[in-house]
């Protein structure tokens, strides 16, 4: 039984698998049933690139939005603004997932139209990691962007000690030829808030640098990460990047930003009025695609090949990492830890639906 | 005579006066009366706002550049890929300042038409500071972002000790109403080699965080700074920042990035392929620009009035700082210290030209 128990706690989960399921439940949560797959294909799709904060492990924090009200399961998304090249989306309080799907590919339409297409979202929701949006124009020869305001305020403004700014993330999405894509997918703090409690739970101390306290002096108790706030990178400029990226995806779309955020996790039955934006910008228009995919090829090369700093084995390219999470989770299943599995009963017990398998 | 030594060292300039002797030295270098123009104003431009070490002080090395056949004093700029919404503009060579100017309109135009701009350009130079660019786009009710490739490699990837990325800068402005706009100019480095070098004049030490030797350890000295990188913000953030801003302004407009980058200072005869990349975006696409101008002021004011660290004076917001520049050196002049001054003067005299005066 022992010996079960761990391979249990070891299991992978084809993605197939794990989509059908998340499908299941947001079918049972009252989605109807080709949103509910749009959205298990991409929440699946982020853990099969390592996303383990932004995948599944969500699931049960959407279905108690959505049944405390704070996400509407038949939304009437609408494009509210239109203009040859760039649009606006209103969301209607859905599922960020569905929103944003639907304006990647209004961007990609655009872009493939005039050169570049920018649009961005309003009434929207969490819709999990940057880079399952910023990679969708990559299919079409486009180079994609993408702008998000976060969930949360976790971060004062340089020299401030009120926490009006979020971790806003960006990504920024590059085709290759035959090496994997380019994708920088960040959000301007020193560490991510999922790390910060990571640290908590095994009880280790954050190294100076993460967070600081109320009074401006480093904060590495993760215990009292309440006590505190997130660093940004570089000082005012991460400062800056965050106040930007929730301009551009946030304020011109008449979503949430500053004051107007709210506490997802804590407000579950509100609407976070939460605003994104992406852009997708057709190689071509510069020069032919498979020209510049052949360049990206060289200059990543060159990277990976150039000299390296002592004790260091290799020099990753950003989003390569995220590439081989996806060559080993798609040929070998995405890892389901015991105590992710155990609140994925938990939901299909709740919902009465055929648990994961 | 002491004194007068001293009074001459504070003189102030008007930016006029100062843009008019930038535009004798430069139709005395062969530019056409408009283009030197252009560029004079521009330069001047960059001093008003502060930008010190990217206006009228960069002169004596352009001049150095035209003279050794490293600028093309009568390029014709002209658009080699036109879509709708996006466009490739080959510089043929010339100054950075006229390329970027030309892109910067046609950015706005296609915004104006379509919703949003982006214009790319190769075969140009350096071109001064971002901001110049990023925020033409304001006086149309516009959002304007810019991405430049460094004019000289000084930062290895992360992990690396080959420098095969520059300090390539990005700016993104926003307008306000009552407010200056918000104007965030910043290269992906915690320091920037202008300071680095102020440091070794001054004879101080540079603070740990600023660069690393070839061994990855702290360097603190500026003297050695030939021996080391700058380090990037976020550690691997910053460097695939410097990357992708690299990707949209140099390697997708055929412009030089990585290994291709030369060093502009020492390689004065030779053409440098600066590659650039401007984009406007209409606000009105997504709302009325008078009610996103002030949505704006609302939350500038929010951030200013915040709760602030104990020992911080002020909270700043991006590009604040330089518009107070900007205020005071409209008012009273651009400040000429000595060594610019005499270095400005040398200049005269070697072009026969009347001196800044």
């Amino acid at each position: 039984m022992a010996e079960s128990a761990i391979a249990q706690a070891q299991t992978r989960v084809p993605a197939a698998r794990l989509s059908a399921f998340i499908a299941r439940a947001l079918i049972a949560a009252g989605l109807p049933t080709e949103d509910a797959d749009i959205v298990a294909r991409l929440m699946a799709a982020a853990d099969l690139r390592g996303s383990d904060t932004h995948g599944v492990i969500r699931l049960p924090l959407y279905l108690r939005r959505i049944r405390a009200g704070g996400i509407n399961v038949n939304p009437n998304i609408r494009v509210v603004s239109d203009r040859p090249s760039a649009a606006l989306i209103d969301g209607d309080n859905g599922m960020g997932h569905l929103v944003m799907h639907r304006a990647a590919h209004l961007a990609i339409a655009k872009a493939q139209t005039t050169g570049i297409g920018w649009v961005g979202a309003r009434m929207s929701n969490h819709a999990g990691p940057a880079a399952l949006y910023a990679t969708l124009p990559l299919h079409h020869d486009m180079i994609g962007l993408y702008f998000a305001v976060g969930s949360n305020n976790h971060l004062p403004p340089w020299g401030g000690s009120e926490t009006l700014l979020g971790t806003n993330p960006m990504c920024v999405a590059v085709p290759a030829q035959q090496e994997p894509p380019i994708v920088l997918d960040m959000a301007p703090t020193v560490a991510a808030y999922g790390k910060v409690r990571l640290k908590a739970q095994r009880g280790e101390q954050m190294p100076v640098g993460w967070m600081i306290d109320r009074e401006g002096k480093p904060l590495t108790d993760p215990k009292r990460a309440d006590e505190g706030y997130l660093l940004p990178i570089g000082d005012y400029k991460g400062s800056g990047l965050s106040l930007i990226i929730g301009i551009l995806a946030g304020a011109l779309n008449r979503a949430a930003l500053g004051r107007a955020v709210i506490d997802f996790v804590k407000d579950a039955g509100k609407s976070t009025n939460t605003g994104h934006a992406i852009a997708a910008i057709a190689i071509d228009t510069f020069m032919p695609a498979a020209e510049f995919k052949r360049a990206i090829d060289g200059l990543i090369r060159d990277i990976r090949g150039s000299r390296r700093l002592p004790g260091v084995e290799r020099i990753w390219l950003p989003g390569e990492q995220s590439h081989a999470n996806f060559l080993d989770r798609n040929a070998q299943g995405i890892p389901v830890p015991k105590a992710l599995r155990d609140s994925l009963d938990a939901v299909a017990r709740d919902l009465n639906v055929a648990p994961l398998g």
